[in-house]
């Protein structure tokens, strides 16, 4: 089966986390919920709490055929994470599926994946991704290749169907 | 487009809520948040806001092909809800979609439409389901006709799929 990174840190934003972790288990993929090492538990913006299943300072990129990176502030978090930023970096060079939504493509951003891509994020950090290099675009779902990034929580439906079609292709 | 009524109250699980909701939208239904009509806005367990789309008192069970009861303590809300009650009867004896997860099945018991039926629902309840007639099953998703129980947040892609399958068939 499968093996796809969720990455956690707190003030993850719930829907965005569950709904791929959820998703990708009904798709007969294997989510791992990978966080920074920092904590057992972490919590959401409104305090719903997740496990961590495997810290970043144990996971190997190779295990895995991809990661998917919630929003919320989580991404904050995840960003001064060296090993996060190296993870996504392998998994984009080997080809693998690389998601974010939301605030996710912060964490794109300092994985320097994202120069000369099409992607989308949340309104408030397109100057970040204009910035980085990003060619960003206003649509639901942006894909380019292996990377796949989406808006906001409203754009799950349309992340998770370009997500499994990255992941089926 | 098939609209399918998801109700909603104060105290809703927000998983068991928003994951049938974004997974609907996905494979091309028009899931409608129908409320008690009480209030705009309802809050999760953990103050997740999930707006009304149609109060139950405008609704006519004639025009949607199914309903989700999500879980969380909202059920015990829902269940006062005569208009809630008698839609979920309308459903269930016109051969729709009824499906509901975790403390969900206290609707079907106030609905009584679970006599006789193989279901399942949260540790909690099972007393509540099998007094009312319901034959219990320790399942992640249980179907018998054209309704669909699941156990809690962890059985939402069996329960989904299940849904689905109901719904696509």
């Amino acid at each position: 089966m499968k093996k796809i990174a969720v990455f956690v840190e707190d003030m993850y934003h719930e829907l965005e986390l569950w709904y791929p972790y959820y998703r990708l288990q009904e798709a007969g993929f294997q989510p791992v919920l990978v966080g920074t090492g920092d904590k057992k538990e972490y919590l959401s913006k409104r305090d719903l709490p997740a496990k961590e299943e495997v810290s970043i300072r144990d996971a190997n990129a190779a295990d895995y055929d991809g990661v998917v990176v919630p929003g919320g502030f989580a991404p904050d978090k995840m960003r001064r994470s060296k090993e996060m930023l190296s993870f996504v970096q392998e998994c984009f060079d080997d080809g693998k599926l690389v998601a974010a939504i939301c605030h996710g493509p912060w964490v794109l951003i300092s994985a320097r994946v994202l120069a000369g891509k099409k992607c989308t994020s949340c309104a408030a950090i397109i100057d970040d991704v204009v910035n980085a290099g990003g060619k960003f675009e206003d649509a639901e779902a942006v894909v380019d290749g292996n990377l796949v990034t989406s808006r906001s929580p409203k754009d799950l439906p349309a992340f998770m169907k370009a997500v499994l079609s990255v992941l089926q292709s």
